[in-house]
């Protein structure tokens, strides 16, 4: 590994942070993991893991209802992540936070309490070919219920969004404009600042997929301009199961409660209940405590790495992953944004994504292999699959090497 | 710790089940901890603690998607808990459970995916005074958007359900009927038999919560009879943000999707998307794999301890707690049903029930004061909150005793 390689002036001691994945050190097949698959998920640290151990030894009792001990320690670690998390992404206050299970719970909590109420006949929604079924179906579901329609921007060859597109197809009928930050199969990253900047021009709002984005790259919300910016904790080094939806006050302040429960009422009565404010008016139950918990660790891992760090690293990965990539015959690869976040798709020749999938498995190589959640992008690029390396910053150019080597090998089995 | 005046043949071996749980050999304020609030989150064995974390640090990755071996071991981890949670309820099939992050999101989507496209003006659902807030506000939003009515079944002075007039109130506009299993305040178990009987003869489905019940007794969803069972798994030994949603076979079948995203769909077209089978139609995006994960280990953790022993147990250190309650002047019960689970509701003449529990708190106790997310069961009661203490398996005689002396001192600081 060539650290010295680096620009930057301190050393990225990429071995010193992958001692802190304990995961990271397995074998599989007997062969070391090479774990490429982070855009699926993201491996923990073990101060994530030891935070959510030292939770449930010494910390575990319910939120916001208890006037005890430990649910005063519970109820500060829970909302200390809120604060954390706003910090996190700039959010102007906690109260812009919801905390949900994840991005689909995000954005669907926009579908039915936002969209919803709405839309009308002859209305449409905004997303783009590239998006996550989960920024494309909650669409399509609202649609249906309201008789308003979902449009799609289109991509071009190489990946990328043709904003001037997306900027016409900003047409008055459209109450809500989507757009993923970077995609999960491509890696590209969007122009979100210049989308905001076209929507708010409309009046329209718009709302960020920022799930690939968070783990890679400082997020500002406010220097984005978006009004919802939907993220998932467990692709951001922390516990399944935790993730937030930022949205303007105005918006969480209109917008009626989705899921009725404990906690996200003022007064329940027969004869007419009212509710708490936001984000608690969204946040109805038990939540996953513990896995906030993680996640306030995990904003700290981020922290103590920092993302200047992070991001010189990923880039400088994906750019050798991808020179090497090159050098294999028959090799296509799907998406070649310019501006790309550590994930590359691609295909090769005469072999089937998941045989080859398969088969680097047996080497000790986890990437994915399939649709990726976006049937609407392999329609695009006319393939029913595609493989896909997502790399993160405890990956190395040593692992990369490895890839490439097993792939040549996988794929020589397969010719 | 009387463990000899125990009936059953074995002797219930208290100190060793407490040695499981890290957490009860806390001390809050000086004082060893007493926790008295297992109704509101209950405390996690050692086992469900560290099947999380080595689920993090050996079998991280994410589940359904992946053709890698640490995938196939998430995937084999999570829906193995399915497995066993089917098998734990009495389901007659896996395909009958949605997982979901708890019995909030499990009684929402019956809200929002059978309740809401079924409901027109002049239908009613039917509910309980007893019930929590989960169990009546999602009906009321639902009401809300359809001109339906909600309906609530009255209780007695004793806080038992009155049986009589929730059959009589079986009426035919009554599109769905709920109520909870055991009353999260008053411990009150519900004739679910019984009513599940009635509502099938008028062809009335039938959603249990069964939050409070799962922890406390053996459930067999094919012998209640009712249609749907929510339950929660961070009150069962789990983790938080876990829960299930347990329906009939024809019900998820007919069911719409509820989240979009990830995992639920067929395919995925922007000129029509088709959706996969249940369960995983209901399942969209990454679900609480290692809360899952935990949620097996705490299934496990039952078994070895077994119902038979923990119902004796608990029902033994309810009847004694409440007879020791009864020696306190000025003390009044809220909630003496027949059929109990070890939740029992106090008020103390004179004194506030924040006050006492903040004072229980600097003794060491964890007991609950509020209104218990049952806004309707306080109006009933004609009170603003009660205390609450709710008993578990790993509770003692002694810890009653000390609770005891703990009320009397903080009572005479009152008085």
């Amino acid at each position: 590994m060539n650290a010295q390689t680096k620009p930057s002036p301190t050393v990225f001691d990429v071995q010193r942070i992958r001692a802190d994945f304990p995961l990271l050190s397995r074998t599989v097949h007997d062969k070391p993991l090479i774990y490429f698959d982070n855009a699926n998920t993201s491996q923990k640290p073990a101060s994530v893991i030891e935070a959510v151990d030292d939770h449930y030894r010494r910390h575990n009792a319910n939120v916001s209802r208890a006037v005890h001990q430990i649910g005063e320690e519970a109820t500060a670690a829970y909302e200390g992540a809120r604060d954390k998390l706003a910090r996190f992404i700039n959010a102007t206050s906690r109260n812009e936070l919801v905390l949900t299970s994840g991005t689909t719970q995000s954005i669907n909590l926009v579908a039915y309490s936002y969209a919803l109420p709405r839309l009308k006949p002859g209305d449409a929604i905004l997303t783009t070919v590239m998006e996550h079924h989960a920024n494309i179906v909650p669409w399509q579901l609202m649609a249906a219920r309201t008789g308003a329609t979902v449009k799609a921007a289109p991509i071009d060859e190489r990946g990328e969004l043709i904003v001037e597109k997306y900027i016409e197809m900003l047409t008055p009928e459209v109450k809500l404009a989507c757009v993923t930050h970077v995609s999960n199969v491509l890696g590209t990253v969007n122009p979100v600042r210049e989308i905001a900047r076209e929507c708010r021009k409309r009046g329209i709002p718009l709302l960020v997929d920022g799930s690939q984005a968070v783990p890679h790259r400082p997020v500002d919300v406010q220097a984005l301009g978006c009004d919802f910016y939907a993220l998932t904790g467990h692709k951001m080094l922390s516990p399944t199961g935790t993730g937030a939806l930022w949205a303007r006050k105005e918006h969480l302040e209109a917008m009626p409660p989705f899921f009725g429960g404990g906690e996200m009422i003022r007064e329940v009565r027969f004869d007419g209940t009212t509710f708490a404010e936001p984000p608690h008016k969204f946040e109805a139950g038990t939540p996953n405590i513990a896995g906030f918990v993680g996640l306030s660790a995990a904003i700290d891992y981020y922290h103590s790495v920092g993302f200047d760090a992070i991001h010189s690293w990923e880039q400088q990965l994906l750019a050798y992953a991808t020179e090497r990539l090159r050098e294999i015959p028959g090799l296509r690869l799907v998406g070649e944004a310019k501006e790309k976040e550590p994930v590359i798709s691609f295909l090769i020749e005469g072999a089937q994504a998941t045989d080859l999938a398969t088969l680097l498995d047996l080497q000790g190589v986890a990437v994915r292999s399939g649709h990726h959640c976006a049937h609407p992008l392999m329609q695009f690029f006319k393939v029913p699959a595609t493989l896909r390396a997502s790399l993160a910053f405890y990956n190395t150019r040593e692992e990369v090497d490895a890839f490439i080597t097993a792939l040549l090998k996988v794929r020589k089995l397969l010719m």
